[in-house]
């Protein structure tokens, strides 16, 4: 676990410069490209180069069953996890034709489902059938935890093999947005009615009974849960360490991250936690519908780009937002400036 | 003008219901894609089909020069009107690499610059050479409102003639903030206070004076200001006067159309109001940062998909957001069922 505290290069001061130079000269408006521009300068400083490219994506999405999920705290049964595995790997869920849209390579990883799978288009990476049920027991042991945060960072390795300019982490598994919820309470301090939303659908007496669940949890393990990587192991899944796992291995590599909703901003929570420079390489993608995410994002300082009242999770938020970022770098590359258009500007 | 009030035919219900009925079944909790369900739906029942698809975009940037520029209302000269229409034409604006990244159809068309350019990527569809200054006198005379009028029913006439299937206007003219504001005022009764913006870039002082301006225009014209046609005259600009034409003749013809920002919303508006219809068939792309538009698009309860703080007009918010409507698309037509995957529902 050592590496999870190695430095992090900050993105390159000098290449900031000279974007925000380009910017100012192109045909436009000083500032009227809004959020594009931020993010096209943000981009040519984190790889370096005067033309910011985005056309190699990654994605990975991890998956995990959830002890908690005894608890009755998900609209869907737990068999769902495996069942929505298979059909990432068969290619029919949201984010499967997202990232055909994008071009982007996909992957699932199986880093703790009940059942493991032999599907050829599945990666098994895990050490575990599942997390204990942290309303009883800490959710995973410390050889379980470090295992789900290295499945993150070889995905990242593999994210890097294939060449890519963009990480994308993705989550499936019932019952994680009450794991995401804890470790979110417990990390900002905050009650679980703030932080504990509907998830896949609950209704309002079942939202206030997942709440209850999650402070009882949260009483249950306070001696032990004084720093990031005890909250991850104590209230955790592993489909989220995995993601803490890859967030800190990618910054650590000057790989852009797009973050995806509520599940993998509490995970970034964990990561920004543990190693707080992690946060410049992170771009967030949306705002999700999920209750609590808001309160994450501000306490991450962190202005997202889209809020189209999703919340779905398994990456869907993030690989949206992959034409954002494209375009902003082609309007960088491939706009004319004043001087070259020969337009005058006082 | 007769064909303006012409009957415009709602979005097919039965394909609605249809439509809300598939995204039910497939693989993710109700709801959960947000706007992005809300968009198929509504393409579902614009295109009449079980699969709804936004392959051919259409892109028409109308260009004019306003007479209230003199009034000193702008932070660029009037002659970058002339110069901005050439970087279209030599594909070095924001909406040129944005329609390329898209793959839209482009066409830039003068409906009333200053100067008349003889490139050959310019269509010329004009009856004069800029507006009059509508802070002494009317804007256009009649014939030269229902030119431009026309000038955007043209517009829509080529973008059939390609098989568009969704057709973006936008706008360019120094000055069309002001004319864009009033235009506003006069049909929400605000005052020019309250919507009127820094366009590109116009510092506190000079608002209050391009306020002013406005009030006082509006002041010398009320007795005429009864009607949209007569708001438009007045007040108007041609590249205005040519969405609102294009807006309602797609409305008529069945053909989607993404509104841009600031000043196509305000077309978008006067649209609206002299054929109620309209708003069936516009799709609002993004908030623009242009003070003013947040209540434009709340007297319209259009709710945009992107808020990313975008001020430039030329139809760029509309081209930024195409990817949205492609991808909604896409979901609703290509992600598995509940039943197809196997995934237990209860």
């Amino acid at each position: 676990m050592d590496y999870l505290f190695d430095k992090v290069t900050a993105p390159n001061a000098d290449f900031e410069l000279l974007a925000r130079q380009k910017q100012a000269q192109l045909t436009k408006p000083q500032g009227s490209l809004g959020m594009l521009e931020e993010i096209a300068v943000r981009l040519s400083a984190m790889q370096q180069t005067q033309t910011p490219k985005i056309e190699k994506v990654w994605v990975s999405v991890f998956a995990a069953d959830h002890g908690i999920a005894a608890e009755n705290v998900s609209a869907f049964p737990q068999a769902v996890s495996v069942e929505m595995v298979k059909n990432f790997a068969a290619g029919g869920a949201a984010v499967n034709v997202l990232s055909r849209h994008v071009h982007a390579d996909f992957e699932v990883i199986d880093v703790g489902l009940l059942q493991t799978l032999t599907l050829k288009n599945i990666v098994t990476d895990k050490s575990a059938q599942g997390t204990a049920n942290f309303s009883h027991q800490a959710a995973m042991t410390v050889p379980q935890l470090n295992h789900a945060l290295t499945a993150g960072k070889n995905a990242v390795k593999r994210a890097q093999a294939h060449q890519a300019q963009l990480f994308i982490g993705g989550e499936m598994g019932i019952a994680n947005t009450s794991s995401a919820s804890a470790i979110a309470c417990a990390l900002l301090k905050q009650s679980p009615n703030a932080l504990t939303g509907a998830g896949t659908g609950l209704n309002s007496e079942a939202i206030a009974h997942k709440a209850q669940v999650i402070e009882h949890a949260l009483k249950l393990h306070q001696q032990q849960l004084d720093n990031p990587l005890k909250v991850l192991q104590f209230l955790g899944g592993f489909e989220i360490a995995a993601l803490v796992g890859a967030y800190i291995f990618a910054a650590q590599q000057q790989l852009p991250v797009l973050v995806d909703g509520f599940i993998a901003t509490a995970a970034a929570l964990v990561a920004i936690t543990i190693n707080r420079e992690v946060q410049d390489w992170l771009i967030y993608a949306h705002q999700s519908e999920e209750k609590g995410h808001q309160q994450i994002l501000q306490a991450l300082n962190a202005k997202p780009l889209l809020n189209l009242a999703m919340r779905l999770g398994e990456a869907s938020g993030a690989v949206v937002a992959v034409p954002l970022l494209q375009m902003a770098c082609k309007l960088h590359n491939e706009m004319a400036t004043f001087k070259q258009a020969h337009i005058t500007t006082e």
